[in-house]
Order: structure tokens, then C-alpha cells, then sequence
């Protein structure tokens, strides 16, 4: 950095020194004030400081920074004071400003802000002169020295749970004057109550709360600074993967006041339904407040459009006339800045493309846009707009398929309560219907609790009055959250859509006792602990757990999907072993079965008595007996997948897992089993004792049973082409792929392609008939990858199982990585769980490795994924740039796959684009 | 192959259409015979068709193959006839012919061999007329029925067990004449025995014996073709990685007769002593014997040398009297044949510049060389014969060092009878010292019994009155072999020394009785699977099970390790963890300690009570406790390493093992775990059930260890870096290193190397003094080795432990692969264990990305191996090849792995060498 870099760029009046491709160097909410300039969007003017100083501040220090930039804030104050006519710290004209964070992305309620700044008692009397409303001008000097002292100065509550020293002295005041509401405070009381707050700020602080506006200035630009690296600020980077050396900007800005009369209002607006997608615009308002009130969630707001405040007051069971009377419209109340409002939100979407989350101001009549950004938005509504936006031309289709996080859309597809079993539970009440879903779990009242008991494995809802940034670790964990305060766009509402979580919002008929930690539903108590489910969708409230039922998918579901298979490379598939998972699958598209795991067919009724007999067997011609008994069982089996999947591939993985998974170990069972067979207790004891193993994942299993018992893969081998040939005569086509589990050596896959290639032959001639199929292999030991060459020789396709492969790679056992991972995690030893987000460095290099060996030596192989990081979007991104020909995931992780496999596709395009741009220069 | 390919070269005469270099086509005897010639050996003139024939046949069949050289054949008889004056059949002079098998590497006895080649009935009247000794001729001829129905017409005992029928005829002639010996024989009666033999020729293979000579030469040629893939030949390829495409030669020559009367002999010679390696010439004859008299160990054999027979007689308790009188040398019975015969001798091995192992016959005053090649040895001859002959400058140091076949080393090293316990045992008698070596084990008295008693877990010695090739599977898993017949040179004390397995042969006392599974020693008998003990460096044989004790190392073995030493580029340290392993360690040559693990030590006296303490603690604190009692019982331990090695580096790891290895599991044990911690025994219990693991291999075990318990981490350091700050009060410098075992990433290396780092400035604190020592890391998890560069900025080692890094490369758990590893080398799945020689293809790939990725990182990144392929020849040649700097071995492979160090430097230059020399052209 040298002293000729900007350290500050200003905007206002239409005019601005930066724009929103700049969002890097003056965050979000920097970049998009001068962007709103330029294409004329009324905002107050100010000015925005660089992410730089930001870096530079926790590299250098605070005397550093200020000292580096001390000339052009003195100069950017001055710009302030000349667009808006006033004087910072004046006594008759005084500059207000605000003081606000922005990062290059959002992180709503994490970081600081300081509102009114530039008070003091001089420059009060000034505001007092100019607005002739002197109970503003001490309301707004006193949550001035509230916010700055707890922000600042490090004034407030220490915890969660304590009061708050500053709401202790206006609830006193309150009781010495008998008023109810702030808003009874006279210009005196707030007088008085301001005095108070400074003996408060000095005794806990012990300093003076500052008079001069510099001093304030220089202290809450550091402060949200500083806020870049607190507590929740640093989770929340985590938790969604957000670098932590990006810094904040700092964007300081003329106050405007909404809270300057019965013509001055603050608002919200979200250009779409941030719910549902809807092409309406909506949003909520109060009349003769600040800003944080609507966000806060401590007055229930009102809608700003007609329509939206009718849906509202239906939802709450509030009258037509009592709507219009207590709770009309921006619409209604204000119907000129309502369509300056609209106007404006149309332009901001059509020039950001994107659905616009709005913060507006109205001061004494006059419409201020204060901050706009992509909104949030549920699962659903990700969808519909996207897709919306494609049909009316706004966007692309790539950018369509671009806009939706994979992750997403797993809302849409999950269960929702079952509606008849929901009918049976007594309902305890509505609020808003916040963000989509239903959640079952048991009541709890504060974030630390949430986060105890689920660290106990118990499911549960957190019931808050209303919820602040602090509440965010018991969200995270929580699988629902209702709140008693709070609109659409409170805290609690906007967090929990950003997570895809279910929320009710502002059911106001609930009453909580943090105290004795109960609820009070209507006339009903609730503990802590007793069962309650919410349904996000509609706003209910239910006593009890409900069963939940199969989601149905909006055809902006089916518009989505079909354009991400326009786009992707790779094909997607799912891991399915029972009729009912390949129907679950097939309805969200996949396109073959990458994995039919043949065991798991074994535990069903007479079958396991069969494979017990098998394993107990005393030698070869008892487990032909056995087997021969199964063969019947396993071809009905097969001939049902083939039949679903009609034509489409399946692969089939033959028997992997270690014997003694088949056999009981509990004294009577095998009792039981020994009566069953015929012999002693002592001796199927004595053979199940032989199957122990030390480590049975590197055991006696996979293509090892299969070449210690060759007569097993004889008759799966069987039972699949026997299926294929049955289904043949009723012209079903079977396109089955055997495939070998746990190979390690060419040797041992070329072993048992003979095995096969022989049974075939045999069932061929059986049927005088034949049918294509594939042999190939798992690729999930080591070994495997680095001589893939060698076994491709002998395979015909690859499957990269992935969960070995990951367990072999690392050495961890996923059954007992429990007592080290999540340390390893915390402590940052590793970045994510391996076992879910494919690990690219060291797992990603064998996958890449068997690829290129494996093309080398036979150039039509079909290479796949069927460990569980086939339906997990980066690990997709990673597989299509590694070449692979499709991925395979669990039926609920298709739709998923789907997306991210056309992203992976599109992100490639885009960057071979770039790259070919840059080449032309 | 085209027409022009010549496919038989003929030797005699001191002419020879090859020579020593085309070992390849004529074999190893094919090859030396045409050498001889060149070089004036007497040799009977003959021909050898090439190993082209051998693989002509076995791919073309014997019609193909006899037609393609018939020509060759006919031309190369008549080139025998012209250079002996005889004629092929003739009634008078009659030309006979040995037909021998000779592949390109010895394979002793393991194929077919057919004498006196050409008799009938015409000619055996030639060869009376020709010797005018009927006795010999009828002899002769009926051997050569014997022999060439049972190789060529396959008329022999069924199985080892069976009777041979024409042995039950000569058996039932010896007691219808009264007669003892072979010897006493009349011709009339060789003339009948020789009709008998005919008939069950005739009634046990349907045909009549051949009679025409060519028909003859036909038979031989192709059975001798037919023996290369016999079960024992193709046994002793796998057992020493001989490709079974090479083929054997066949060298027809003509037959010499050393049974032609009291002038002609036959023997066997060695330029040096086979057994010590002494330079003095020796061997065996007999007289008026043919050669496998002597190799079959029927008739026991005289000495050669006077010395020799000395020295026999004093072994054998015979006196000078009745030893010259009974048996004579041949320097005293044919001096002037002797002198002939030592000349040859000389001028061989100093030709072919090895120990050569001669046949030679006798046959009426004239002396024949039938055969030379290098001769097999001990190990200890081997050392001493390859320093000599450097000595002598036969041959130059890399020679000498290239000569030496490092496993064979072993015997050298390991323990022989402690002579105090050998003393107190009873000497049940003595035989010829055959093999070097000491063995304890059961009676066995048949190769299948071996097979089978060792398969249960048995060691036992396989006591034969004689052996054959048949046996070879049985001296194989022997610990020793005790045989009643035959001298040094019989069948059994070859294929011993060979083995470097203990041998005492011809203990003529020791009476077999093969029905009843007895033996009597003297006057005592012993049973089927009583234990005896072999001494083969004596000859002496103990009743019972004999102590062992530390073999001693002759200057020879000095001297070739320091040889070694010179020519490595890798050192070799040693795997140690007590003070006993590193003093024999170090008596070896090893230069340091490659692999100390701590675990080891936690085992000793009051040392796992702390442990358990520690693992068993509440808390950080009751471990760090427990900890503080173990410190100062680690720091004697390393205290007393480091003073042994005195400057030599020590890599110490960390705890790797799983915890619950350490702990009690039986109910007692805990019981008294919990008295002594004053717990209760449910604690207990619990917390020792909760360390249970599913896969332990992959589970909480190495440095997850030290980084979910980093004050274990901290203790081990704090105990290395005391005690060699306390060493270096008493000037003895300590150079450690030490090693994190299981790191997978290097986000745990580096957690681990700052709990290093901050412990080890605590010590040189507390001590106001430091010490220089490294921080490295086990490359053991596979994905270690693929991100080795990430690692290697952190570790400034690497030590590759291979054994884990099989296990998991292969996702075989050494514990559990019984249950298959045997089963997939017999099927050759798997061509070695590979654990027991490192897996190249596969594991190998991971070392050689990690060596690469290691050094881009950190150029002077210090590179060894410690897992048990440290020790294995192949494998070190590898880890050379790989570029390592050391290997670490168990203390007894230690100079094994300076010589295969040794051999990779050797062979590496040479191949630099050949590679120039090609470029040159």
C-alpha cells in the first residue's frame, strides 16, 4: 500500500467514485451505494472505506490506520457536509451520520453498526433547532450513546442471559413516570434518561462518553473493524466458508431519520416473494421509526402492499377493518412514495438481475434508498426465481442453473408432515410462516441449550422471544426455531431461510419464562423438553411429533432439472438396493443404478437363514447347497430393479461385506440357528468365533470372498443373468454391469471376470439365448488406483468407491473416527469431514491417477462414482473436472447431483471462455 | 525359428561350436562342456540341442520338433562316432551315449537324466567283445532299462511310498543267489535280471523295451524335454523365481565307464571346501562305480585328497590303518591321475573364476571331465571364498560382493547350540557335518509327514535314509535333515547347503525303520515326533531340544561388510527399542537406529502400571500426573540408547499404538488395575470398554494420539531432550530425532511439531542449555505419500513404515489375511507376500511420488524406510533405486541390508555403465 491508494470513495447525488463491480475493495453494500448513484436511486450521500484499511488495521494497528487515511476522511466528511447543507457537530445544522460494516459478501447481524453519530449536547440543540422536535432529537441522542457505549466503549450485557444496564435505566424510568411505552417518553423523560446513560458509560467504562463527532467518528470506524473478528462474525465465516483475510468495508453515511413523525417511516422491501419465489413485491414498514426497529423485530411491522398486508392480516385472523385501521399499507398510507418505492425496486432487480432485498428510509416525506442486495431466499423461491427470471428473459440459462445452491434444494425434496396426521395433533397456535419445512424436536429456550442437548442426540425446536446474531449456534444445530416477536424479515426469519430451516416467526400468542423455562400456548403450559412440531409452510404450531410425508415438486422444479441436463457433461445415477429406492430415484431423474448393493437383499426374511447356512457350511458342496436356495431369491430380486429401471444400466456390486455381518452373536440366536441346522450350538459358536476378524474393513471381504468361495460369485452371476433373460422373453431389456468390490491387484479382478465369464457361458446355454453385460470393478483400495492401467486391461468400467477409498487414504476406520475427527475439526486439523466432502488434495489424486492410467490402457471405460460423495456438489465439480462419466448418490441426492454436475460443466465452459479471452489480448 | 536356425552345436576334441556365453541356448552344461573344450579340458565329445528345441516342442509338440532337427541330429551322431571310432548300435564297437538335461541356471536333480544310451542286444555283445568284461556290459545294460523306462516309458514306483519294481527284482535275485552287494552279481545273473526287466517293461507299459538306438535318442531327447515342466522342476523354478519359459538343453555325449574294473573310477570335485570355503581341493570317488553312485549317496564314498580322507576318518572314528587299507584317496590309489585331475581343476577355476563343482570318470586309466560348474556352497564358504579369491585377485571387489546372495548371509548370523546345553544332552551319534547350521525339531520320516506336521505348526527334522529329489518339499519346511547314507556330496547335503538349511549326512549308525516310523541310534530307539537336534557344523546329533546361543563373525565377514560399506550410497540403520538389540545392532555395523518405538519400553515393571494410570485418568490433569511418574523411567531408556549409539543418530517415535493395548481385559486384572488406583472396577471396566475399537488399525492410534492428548507428546519429548541434555554433561553426544508416527496431512504434523518445539524450549530453559535434534515423520498412511511435498515443509524427515503403508495401500489388516493370503499366493493371485517383499508395482509407486514430492519441498529432506523391508534384498535394491538414504532393519538383517545396499550401488553403476557404452556406439 503506498500513499497514493484510495482509501475512501464517495457517492451521492447521483454521482459516485466507485461501482459495483468493486465489491472486493468496498464490500457489498459500498459497492452497490454507488452503483444505486449511478443509475440514479435516491440514496443519502457518503462515503465508503476500503477492506484495505480494514487489513491494515489488524496488521498495523489502530494509530496506523487512522493516521493513513486521516486526510481523506477529513476530506470525505466534508463532501458529506456539502451535499447534505449541514455541519458535523454543529450547533444549529449538525452532520448525522451512520456507521455500518460491509463485506465483499453478506454476513447479516454479524458485524457492528452505530446509528446518529455526531451528537453531543451542543449539535442536539442544533437537531432540536432545525427539526423543532426535540423528543426525536434526545431519542435519537440517547440510542445514540446506547448503541456507541455498548459497540465502542464495551458497555452492555455480558452475557446472553444478564440485563442490559442502559434497558435497566428506561425500565426504571418507566415506573417512576407509570408509562407503558417508549413512545410515552417525553423530550424531558429522554433528557434525564440520556444524562443517566453517560454516568453509566463513565462508571463502567471509566471514561467520558466523547463530545467531539472526529473522536466518535475515529472510534466507530475501528470498532466495526474490530467487529470483522468477533466471535459470531468468525463462526458465521466458517460456517459458510467465508475467508477470514477479506476484511470489512466501512460505510459512513447522512443519517436520515424515519423516525421524524407520522410522515417518516423505515422499511424493508423484497422485489420477490423471498418465501415463495412469487413475482410480488413485498415488504414491511413502520411508521415514525428507525431502521433496526423493523429488522429487530420489537414492534410487529405492517405490509407495505395492499395485497400483502390482506394475506397477513388472513394468516393472523385480523379483520378487513381492524387491518386497515391499526395495520394499512405503505400502499394505503403513503401512496406515492409506495410507487417511487416500487419504481425503484424494479430498476434495482433489473440492473442487479437478481431478486433485491431493500432498506428504505422515509424522512419527512421523502423516499431514501438505504441499502440494497440479493435477497435470501427459501429453497422454493431459489428455484422459482431462477427459473422465472430465465422465462422472462432476465437471465440466461446458464445463469439460471449458477444461481441455485445444490445444497438448496435439498429442502424442497425432503418430507413434509404428513397433512392426515397433522389433523390429529392438538395445534397450539400460528405465526408467520418464515421459511418452509417441518421440524419436530423437543422445546428449548436458549441457544446454549439447544447446543447441549443435541450434543446429547436429542432433536429440538428453540423457542425465543426473538432471536440476535447470538442465537446463531443454537440455530445451526436446532431443527426448527420459533419465535414469539418479529415479522418476515426479522432476524430470525431472514437467518433461518438462509439455512433452509423451518421457522414460524411472531406468533405473538406465545408467552415465554426464560425463568421457569415453560411456554405458554393459549391456555396450555409447555416445559422444556415436551415435544412441539412446526410447519414452516404454513405457520402452524402442533403439540407432539408428526410423521412426515413425500414432498411434491413444483414443475420450476422440472423446468430446473431438465435445463441442468441440457448443460451437464455427466451423466447421474443413484445407489439403490430395494425396489421402493429405485422408484424414489427414478422419480428425481437418475439415469441407471451405479450401485445395487447385493447384501443388503440378504437380511430380508428367509434370505439371511440361506446365507447362515452358507457361511456356516463345512465345506463347498454345503454352501452350493445353500446357495442354490438363495439363487431363486436374488433372481426375483434383480428381476424387479431390471424391470423398474427398464433399459437403463444397473450396476451390481457382488457380495462385499465380512461374513460374520450375517451371523448372530448373541447366545440364543445362535441356539436358534443351531436348531435350525441341525447341529451343536458348540460348533456354529466355534465357526462364527472364526470369522472374528481385528480389523474386519481390511478383512476377509470384497473380491477376496469372492476368491475364496468362487461358487458365491457363481450364483450371483447367475441370479443377475438369469433376471436379464427372464425379463428378456417379456421384452424388458437389462443393461446389467457386474461389478467386483474391493480389487486390489489386476490378478484378483482378472480371477473373478473368469469365474463369471464361465457361469455365463453356462446360463447362456441353459437359455439358448444370451445378453450383453459388463464386468468392471470398484476402485476403493489404493492399490487399485495407482495400477489402474492394469486392471483396466481386465475392467470394462470403474467405480470409485470413495468411502473405502477415503478410509484406506487416510487410515481412518469411519466407525471410529468419532474420537478424534470432531477434534480435528475444531482444532482445524482438517478443514472438512472427509467422509463427507471428497478430500481433492491426497483422495482427489488417486481418483485423478486411475483416470489417466485407466484411459491409457482401455479407451471406451466407463468411469463412475458410487461413494456418498457422488451427491455432494463440490466433490460433483471435482468429478466432472476429473473426467468421470457419471456420478452415483443416494436417491434423495440426485436432483442435487444433477445441478451440480451442470455447474461443474458450465464453470468449465466459462473459464475455457476466459482463458481463451486472455489468450487474444 | 526359420530352417537356418542352428539347432545342435557339437563339442570334442578341443574344438567346440559354442562357448561360455551362451548359457542361454545350451544351458549352464552345454555351454561349460563347449568351454572346455576351448580350453583343453579332457571331455568326451557329444552335441547339445539348444533350449530354442526345448520351447519348439512344449509350444509344437514332439512330431513338430524332431522333424525340424532331424538332420541336425543325424550329423551330430556321426560327429560322435568319427571323434570315438564307434558306431551308433554296432555289434562290435558300439557307440553309448549319456542323454543329460542343462537349463541356462542349475537346477540340481530336479529333471531327467538317461545313461548308457544305444545298448540292445547287438551291442551290449560289442561292448563285451570291445572290454571283454560281460559282468560291466550286462551292467550296464540293464541300468540303462532302468533308467529309461522310468524316465522315458514312465515304468517306476508309483509314489515315494511304493515299491520300485525292478529294485523288488534285483532284491528277490540278491536272495535266490545268496548275495549281498550289487558288486557280487555274476554277468549270467545281470544277463537274467536284464531279460526280467524287459518283461515288466512289456507288462507295465504295453510295449517292448526300444531297441533301435535312434528310437532310443528320440525317447530320451523328448522325456528329458518333458521333465523341464515335471511338478519338482517347476516347484524349484517358483521357489527360486526361475521363469519357467527358459527351457532346458539336452547334451548328448558320449558315455565313459568308471565301472569298467579296478582302473576306472568316478567322482565328484570341488576346487574348494563347499562347507567352510577353504581353499584346498577336495571331493569324493568311488571306484569302479558310474557317477550316480556317488551323487545318489548308495555306496559311501572316498576322499580324493589325502587331507581329505584324514580328516574324514578322524570325524567317523576310523583309524589311519583301516582307512588307508579300506579307504584310500585317489592322490594315494592313482597319483599320477590325481596331479591330472588338480590340474583341471586349477585351470577351471581360474577360468570361469568361481569355486567349481566337477564330475570327472575314469574310465581304464584315462581320465574324462563330464561336467563343471560353479559350485554351491554355505554361507559361510560363500563369504570366505569371495573375500579370497579378492584377495588372490581372481576377482575384483564388486565381484566379490555381486557373488554373495545377502540372504544367505542368515545362517551366519543366527544363533548356534549353546555348547554348554549341548553338552548336557545325550549325542545319540554323528554323521558328516553337510551343512552348517543348528537345528532342533520332531522325527519326521517322510517328506508328506513334514509337510503336514509343519502346516500344524510343528518344527521338525525330516530323517531320510537317503534323500531324493522327490523329497524337496520336505527339506524345505524342515529345520534340518538327518540322512543314514550318502557322503558331502549326496543329493541331501547339496540341496541343504544350497538352502543354508542344517544337514548331517551318511550317520551310517542311524538305522530308519520307515513301517513303524522308529530310528535307532545305537542302542536306543526314538519315535515319530520325539525331538532331536542337528549340529551340522560337527555332525554330532542330540537327543532333545537344544539352547541356541550368538553365532561369532569370522574376519572373512568383516571384511566383505567393510567391501559392502565402500560401495553403498545408502546407510543401514536398525529397528531397536531395548539395550540387547542395540548392542547386536551395532556388533552388525548398523550406524544408527532407525526406528525406536517407545511402546516397547511401556511394557517393563512398573512402568505399565503409570500407563494405565494415565490412560485411564479423568482428566488432563490425573494424565499429566501419570505422565510425570513415566518421565523420568523414559528418559533412563533413551539415556542408556543414546550411550550406546554414542553419536549415531537415534529416530525415536512417538506412542503410536492404540491405547487399549495397554490395558488389562480380563475381569482379574482389572480388578486389580482398580485396587491399585482406589476406583472402582465398573470405572474401570467402562472406560476400558470405551476405548474398543471396530478397526483399531485405522482408528485412534499414532499422532491422533498426541494431538487429542498433546501432553503424551510433550512427556516423550521432554524425556528425549533430558537425556541427552544429561548425556551431554558427560560428553557423550546424542543426535535425536524424533519421529511422528501415522501423519496424514500436514496440518497434524506441524500441531504435532509445535508441541515439539514449545516442550523442547521448556527443556533447554530449565537446562540454560540445548541440543541439536530433527522432527520428522512416518510416511505410513497412503495419503501421506501423496501430499509429501505439503508434509515435507514441516517434517525434515521421512521414514517410510512400510508395513502399514502395505496394509493400507492393499486394505489388507496383516492380523486378519490369513484368511486369505495363503490361498491367493497358491493361486497366484499374489506372486510374493507382500509383506514379507515390498509390493514395487503398487506401494512402491506411493514411496517413489513421495520421495519426489518430498525433495521439491525440502531439498535436504533426510529419506529412510524402517518397515521390514528394510531387511529383504529386493526391496533395499528398490529403496536405492528410490533414491532413500537409508534403510532401517531388525538387528539380525542388518548385514544383509549392507550388502543388498551394496549390490544396488553395484548393479546401478554397472547398468550407468552399460547404458554409456550403448550410447557410444
Amino acid at each position: 500500500m503506498t500513499n497514493q491508494t484510495q482509501t475512501i470513495f464517495t457517492f451521492g447525488n447521483k454521482l459516485a467514485e466507485g461501482n459495483a463491480s468493486m465489491k472486493e475493495l468496498l464490500g457489498g453494500k459500498g459497492a452497490n451505494l454507488c452503483e444505486m448513484n449511478l443509475i440514479g436511486i435516491p440514496v443519502p450521500p457518503g462515503f465508503t472505506i476500503t477492506t484495505d484499511m480494514c487489513r491494515l488495521y489488524h496488521s498495523s494497528g489502530e494509530n496506523q490506520v487512522l493516521e493513513f487515511m486521516f486526510n481523506d476522511l477529513f476530506k470525505a466528511m466534508q463532501f458529506i457536509e456539502e451535499q447534505t447543507g449541514t455541519k458535523f457537530g454543529d450547533a444549529t445544522n449538525p452532520c448525522l451520520v451512520s456507521v455500518r460494516s460491509g463485506s465483499r459478501v453478506s454476513m447479516p447481524g454479524m458485524m457492528d453498526t452505530v446509528l446518529n453519530l455526531g451528537l453531543n449536547e451542543k449539535s442536539v440543540q442544533g437537531l432540536i433547532d432545525k427539526t423543532g422536535n426535540a423528543r426525536f432529537a434526545w431519542d435519537s441522542y440517547r440510542r445514540f450513546i446506547q448503541m456507541y457505549a455498548a459497540v465502542v466503549m464495551g458497555v452492555k450485557a455480558a452475557t446472553d442471559q444478564d440485563e442490559d444496564p442502559f434497558e435497566n435505566i428506561i425500565q426504571e424510568a418507566k415506573k417512576a413516570k407509570g408509562i407503558k411505552q417508549d413512545n410515552d417518553f417525553t423530550a424531558q423523560d429522554l433528557k434525564e434518561i440520556t444524562a443517566r446513560f453517560k454516568e453509566i458509560v463513565k462508571k463502567e467504562s471509566g471514561k467520558d462518553f466523547p463530545s467531539d463527532p472526529w473522536e466518535q467518528l475515529g472510534g466507530a470506524v475501528i470498532a466495526v473493524f474490530n467487529s470483522w473478528m468477533n466471535d459470531r462474525a468468525v463462526y458465521y465465516r466458517e460456517l459458510n466458508h467465508i475467508p477470514h483475510h477479506w476484511g470489512t468495508a466501512v460505510t459512513v453515511q447522512a443519517m436520515v431519520f424515519g423516525n421524524m413523525g407520522d410522515h417518516s417511516a423505515t422499511g424493508v422491501a423484497f422485489t420477490r416473494d423471498a418465501g415463495t419465489g412469487e413475482n410480488l413485491f413485498n415488504g414491511e414498514y413502520l411508521i415514525n421509526a428507525q431502521g433496526e426497529d423493523v429488522v429487530a423485530g420489537i414492534r410487529t411491522p405492517r405490509q407495505i402492499t395492499i395485497e400483502g398486508s390482506k394475506r397477513w392480516a388472513a394468516l393472523c385472523g385480523v379483520t378487513e377493518e381492524r387491518r386497515s385501521e391499526e395495520f394499512p399499507s405503505l400502499e394505503e398510507t403513503m401512496p406515492d412514495l409506495f410507487r417511487q418505492l416500487a419504481e425503484a425496486g424494479a430498476i434495482l432487480e433489473s440492473h442487479f438481475r437478481d431478486m433485491q432485498d431493500i432498506e428504505f428510509t422515509i424522512q419527512e416525506g421523502k423516499l431514501w434508498i438505504l441499502q440494497t442486495r440479493n435477497g435470501k431466499r427459501t429453497g422454493a423461491a431459489m428455484v422459482k426465481m431462477a427459473v422465472d427470471m430465465q422465462q422472462e428473459n432476465l437471465i440466461g440459462q446458464q445463469d439460471a442453473i449458477m444461481r441455485i445452491d445444490p445444497n438448496r434444494l435439498d429442502e424442497l425434496l425432503h418430507p413434509i408432515f404428513d397433512p392426515s396426521a397433522a389433523l390429529k395433533c392438538r395445534e397450539l397456535g400460528q405465526g408467520l410462516p418464515a421459511s418452509p419445512g417441518a421440524a419436530s424436536g423437543r422445546m428449548v429456550f436458549s441457544a446454549a441449550d439447544a447446543q447441549n442437548w443435541t450434543a446429547d442426540g436429542e432433536q429440538v425446536i428453540l423457542v425465543r422471544t426473538e432471536t440476535s446474531p447470538e442465537d446463531l449456534k443454537g440455530m445451526v444445530v436446532a431443527e426448527g426455531i420459533l419465535t414469539a416477536r418479529g415479522g418476515m424479515t426479522s432476524h430470525a426469519a431472514v437467518v433461518a431461510r438462509g439455512m433452509g430451516k423451518c421457522c414460524v416467526a411472531g406468533a405473538e400468542a406465545v408467552k415465554i419464562d426464560y425463568k421457569t423455562r415453560t411456554a405458554l400456548f393459549g391456555g396450555e403450559i409447555l416445559q422444556e423438553g415436551d415435544w412441539i412440531s412446526l410447519d414452516g409452510s404454513t405457520g402452524r404450531i402442533y403439540k407432539g411429533k408428526i410423521k412426515t410425508t413425500e414432498a411434491e415438486l413444483s414443475i420450476d422444479f422440472d423446468r430446473l432439472m431438465l435445463m441442468a441436463d441440457l448443460h451437464a457433461r455427466m451423466q447421474v445415477r443413484t445407489n439403490a438396493d430395494t425396489p421402493q429406492d429405485v422408484q424414489t430415484a427414478k422419480r428425481f431423474g437418475a439415469r441407471g443404478i451405479g450401485l445395487c448393493r447385493t447384501e443388503h437383499m440378504f437380511f430380508e426374511d428367509g434370505k439371511i437363514t440361506a446365507m447362515r447356512e452358507m457361511i456356516l457350511a463345512e465345506n463347498e458342496d454345503g454352501r452350493r447347497k445353500a446357495l442354490a436356495r438363495l439363487l431363486p431369491m436374488q433372481r426375483r430380486d434383480f428381476e424387479s430393479i431390471f424391470s423398474t429401471m427398464d433399459g437403463l444400466p444397473v450396476t451390481i456390486r457382488l457380495l462385499d461385506p465380512p461374513l460374520h455381518e450375517f451371523v448372530p452373536h448373541e447366545d440364543s440366536s445362535q441356539k436358534r440357528l443351531a436348531d435350525q441346522m441341525g447341529i451343536s450350538q458348540k460348533t456354529v459358536r466355534e465357526k462364527i468365533d472364526s470369522l472374528h476378524e481385528f480389523n474386519p474393513m481390511l478383512g476377509h471381504r470384497g473380491c477376496r470372498l469372492g476368491n475364496t468361495y468362487p461358487e458365491i460369485t457363481e450364483m450371483q452371476t447367475r441370479a443377475i443373468l438369469e433376471a436379464a433373460l427372464n425379463l428378456k422373453k417379456e421384452c424388458i431389456i437389462s443393461r446389467p454391469e457386474i461389478m467386483i468390490p474391493l480389487t486390489g491387484t489386476v490378478e484378483e479382478m482378472e480371477f473373478q471376470k473368469q469365474i463369471i465369464e464361465a457361469a455365463a457361458q453356462a446360463v447362456f446355454d441353459d437359455y439358448n439365448d444370451r445378453i450383453d453385460y459388463l464386468v468392471g470393478t470398484m476402485i476403493e483400495v489404493p492399490r487399485a488406483a495407482l495400477t489402474a492401467d492394469k486392471i483396466a486391461e481386465s475392467a470394462e468400467f470403474f467405480s470409485f468407491g470413495t468411502n473405502d477409498l477415503t478410509q484406506m487414504t487416510y487410515g481412518y476406520s469411519r466407525d471410529d473416527a468419532g474420537k478424534f475427527l470432531p477434534l480435528y475439526l475444531e482444532k482445524g486439523i482438517l478443514k472438512h469431514d472427509p467422509f463427507q466432502i471428497l478430500d481433492q488434495e491426497g483422495v482427489g489424486q488417486l481418483v485423478n491417477i486411475a483416470v489417466k492410467k485407466g484411459l491409457s490402457s482401455r479407451k471406451n471405460l466407463k468411469i463412475g462414482i458410487c461413494g456418498e460423495h457422488g451427491g455432494e456438489p463440490a466433490s460433483v465439480e471435482f468429478c466432472h473436472n476429473a473426467g468421470l462419466h457419471y456420478v452415483s448418490c443416494s436417491p434423495y441426492r440426485v436432483p442435487i447431483a444433477r445441478l451440480a454436475a451442470a455447474q461443474a460443466s458450465i464453470k468449465q465452459k466459462r473459464a475455457e471462455t476466459e482463458m481463451l479471452e486472455k489468450l487474444q489480448i
